[in-house]
């Protein structure tokens, strides 16, 4: 069975969104036949890969469909239980990779949540209105604030540890004590007791930043969420966009989408990646924009790729190398970037744009080309987590320019055709590649810097000399030169050399390929996502595959019984 | 059979250590039939534990007895061979936990190798005569200045992904993109050729910051060491104090050393371990820790902590909980510790001590000083990469104050008990705890702050308010509301709340508890050291646990045999 990504809000089986003006309530309320897959009922709120792709298309219409929400109301509609996390039984019967790509994706919309408060003008509240528990409350944690009902029963906890046998997977150790600066004791004790900590000693603690009686809860949420809509300014009158149904074609060898498409070929362990630069120049103007609303084509785009590769990390788990290509005119690539830069550059303050005469568009702060721009940052993060080897392939007739070249960036390793081919037609153009506006910062990684950044990491010299040549289309050589790209080979080398890249790594083991590349691709400082992703991901790949915790004697298997688990006591 | 950590330099089988001057030589040439356990020939100055186990001991007898050395050259006995990383055997014999805490020793000698160039004056050059790979090439990369010989043979090489299917182990791929800045996409390609990168373009690459050829080897090597060294000011005159034999007295129930002693209790998983502070004041000036040698308390009780922790890490792996508590006079404790800090305050510049007139100490630069007080930092951080819950119990009679309140400060939990007992003597004083200037900076964790910065990140007035509390003997009820200790039961409630909080830990799963552990003690910035001990660990943790790498077609058990390795194909 294929997971599918797309869903249509009327079908929405799990939530329900309401709005009052600037306030956005978001209600969970688990249909509990409704599971992805036979063999569990999402009981308590409980959640699977389902429930939370339902919740992902919320803050992404949140964002692009009502610019008017300034505070958004997560609750539940269940009696006495906000949310009681992952469903056990779900998790105990999935396979290794299907756990640890279901914890990235709830990783990955929590960090959305997070992004959505610091940069969309949304702050999230979590309202909790009964117990909060494993990822239910981790779903919490995500939130700006977290409300505790006061009830003397209901309360918050991260009981994986005592009762399963495992961490909390999303994110849940590393933002009690990095976000939220519970002390270190406190939270490991917090940590150790399924029944959690409710009341008064849940705030004390920072678990939850307020408790509330619930005579006071609704009139105190109502309170708190327009408190929060009030601190932060919307645009004026702005009308949001329509997010349409995506079109999109898939076979057993393909998957197609406008801009994007795939060929998976399973025998070489590969799929093989197109996107499509703009047809088009971009509208003249930000009002433009606006007027193509997601048929403009970074959106549509990058609709199309944050699609696929959701599609293929959970559908294709053996198509370990995706080799990337573009195709297209790297011009119009850079002119769609230049115009959402100017038409949303927060850091200019009052300047309208860098460069007025040429491009005079009106607004700097445009909130559907911040929007834009975000989303493309966020699904470029989604390209830097995903665990399949990334080779970028720059050859004549591509657009690796702005935006588009994140994706070189973003890869293992990249190859640029030096000159043509002797087949080439007589008038093609060698291919280039393209520093633009986009590379230099609106597209920061988790570590908080930009790819171009990173890769120069501590030689600043290096970084200065190819920040230097931005707009200039850059051929292999240059390219090379510059550090820009990995290796140059000629036509005579090309076809050996990439066909020897990709076979060797098809050759390599897949665990430790995503161990080596999730350790080279966030060189520099660590954030809270970084930490999220690298350290405690890690440290929960490896508690899920011991047999402590799910072999046929381990606290996952076990739980629900009435048998102890069996633990093989060496610590490790 | 029992691992011994106390080696005798002159019976070491691997190494062999010469003085020039300022300049010491260590020359690695392992003993084939020196393995610590049979099965395994160490060929190719490969290493098991033993050889590292001389390691350490040469590091830390460098700073001790040395002190008149100022640079370190690291380089191998072997023809064309500098080292060629762990026995591979030996590695695929191992069972989990023993893979994994070799590793994590292995990491801390050469995390301590990069702390004797950063903060002891003795600066570590790789001098690599041979190929350098795999665990081999990441010693070198804990070195200062790493040295290649130019011979169209010799490498240095990262070949664990290609051939062995795990990731090298040792800090490795950290060092390359975070310390030596090595391109993301160099590294990559150079992390999956089992054969290396060599010559000119490994200096190209940053991999080795110099090439020499075999003419000039032994010259360059030589000026090398000798600019090095006269850059690294050394103390005028020093006399190195001999580490002596540490008596060590171990029995199945328990592990005396004259300070520090362990009961081991396999029923419960628990290891009891009592840490007494001096028996006398300190000795009235700096002179006195000179005369003292290895009999200074801190430092006779840092040795004896230092292998109480090896030992019990590698050969009591059941001993999941490490109780901790202290015996003695607090204000001894404090005394040692004002000593050593105003025996060696560079941060003071030329001002010899905060308080010349009730400690008119000439130097404020001890060598000695600076060098114990480092061994206790690096003790204390072994103690925090420590894969064991950490429980301490304050209790009367105890003197966790100064040095010794980091014990408290690195537990997962801490219990002081409130007022006395009521079978105590009459005249028996409560349980205190005591800050002290050790608490304040010079014994940072790995991740850059103090312990007290670190229980209290962000939350700066909570911080400022215990630091008020400097130099005062803080009962339960004060050190409780000061967020220094985690509970505070008084005689009724003691009894069952201790053995509850033991128990309850021996009962969870072990591997969440040492994911846990991991994730909460480390909060706040990151480092080399915390990303190798966090999210490199942990990778690596994974991968040595999957079949991939460990199963029995794994690539790990299948190298040397001619057959491939069988891999699941699923990228997770």
């Amino acid at each position: 069975m294929s997971v599918e990504f797309r869903v249509d809000p009327a079908r929405y089986r799990h939530w329900r969104v309401g709005f009052d003006g600037p306030v956005a309530t978001v209600t969970m309320d688990t249909d509990e036949h409704g599971g992805l897959v036979p063999g569990y009922e999402l009981k308590l709120n409980s959640y699977d890969l389902g429930v939370d792709i339902e919740l992902y298309d919320i803050t992404q219409r949140l964002r692009f469909e009502h610019p008017e929400v300034a505070a958004v109301v997560l609750t539940s509609g269940k009696d006495k239980i906000f949310c009681a996390g992952a469903n056990i039984r779900m998790l105990a019967a999935s396979p290794h990779h299907d756990k640890v790509n279901f914890c990235k994706f709830t990783n990955e919309t929590r960090n959305g949540i997070e992004d959505a408060t610091a940069n969309s003008g949304q702050t999230w509240i979590a309202a909790l209105n009964g117990t909060a528990s494993g990822g239910g409350y981790e779903l919490a944690l995500a939130c700006e604030h977290i409300m505790l009902v006061d009830d003397r029963s209901s309360a918050v906890s991260l009981p994986e540890l005592p009762l399963l046998g495992v961490l909390p997977g999303t994110g849940g150790l590393t933002r009690v004590v990095d976000k939220r600066h519970v002390r270190r004791d406190l939270a490991d004790y917090f940590s150790t007791r399924p029944e959690g900590v409710g009341g008064k000693k849940a705030a004390a603690w920072r678990l939850v930043d307020e408790v509330v009686p619930r005579t006071a809860w609704d009139q105190t949420v109502t309170a708190r969420a327009r408190e929060r809509a009030a601190a932060e300014p919307r645009p004026a009158g702005a009308r949001g966009i329509k997010l349409t149904p995506l079109a999109k074609d898939r076979s057993a060898g393909a998957i197609r989408y406008r801009y994007v498409s795939a060929k998976l070929d399973p025998a070489r362990g590969v799929a093989e990646i197109t996107i499509e630069g703009p047809l088009s120049d971009p509208p003249a103007s930000t009002e433009g924009i606006h007027a193509q609303g997601d048929q403009f084509w970074t959106l549509a785009m990058t609709r199309e790729l944050d699609d696929l590769i959701l599609d293929l990390r959970t559908n294709e788990p053996e198509l370990g190398t995706w080799v990337l290509r573009t195709k297209g005119d790297p011009g119009k690539v850079l002119a769609h970037d230049r115009l959402l830069r100017d038409s949303h550059r927060p850091d200019l303050g009052e300047n309208p744009s860098e460069n007025p005469n040429e491009n005079p568009t009106a607004n700097p702060t445009d909130w559907l080309a911040r929007e834009i721009t975000g989303y493309l940052k966020r699904t470029l993060k989604r390209l830097d987590v995903t665990s399949r080897s990334l080779i970028a392939l720059i050859e004549p007739g591509s657009c690796f320019a702005g935006s588009l070249l994140e994706l070189a960036l973003a890869a293992d390793r990249s190859f640029q055709l030096a000159g043509t081919r002797e087949d080439d037609d007589p008038d093609t153009e060698p291919a280039t590649v393209t520093i633009g506006t986009m590379n230099l910062g609106p597209l920061p990684m988790a570590n908080g810097l930009t790819r171009l950044q990173t890769r120069f990491l501590g030689d600043d010299k290096a970084l200065a000399e190819a920040e230097q040549h931005k707009e200039q289309n850059l051929e292999a050589e240059d390219a090379e030169r510059l550090g820009l790209v990995t290796f140059a080979p000629d036509d005579i080398d090309w076809d050996d050399e990439v066909r020897i890249a990709v076979e060797e790594r098809n050759s390599f083991s897949p665990d430790a390929l995503s161990g080596l590349e999730a350790n080279y691709r966030f060189a520099g400082p660590e954030t809270l996502e970084t930490k999220i992703f690298g350290r405690l991901s890690a440290w929960q790949n490896w508690i899920f595959t011991r047999p402590n915790a799910s072999g046929p004697d381990g606290a996952l298997r076990k739980f629900g019984t009435g048998q102890r688990a069996d633990f093989d006591r060496k610590r490790v």
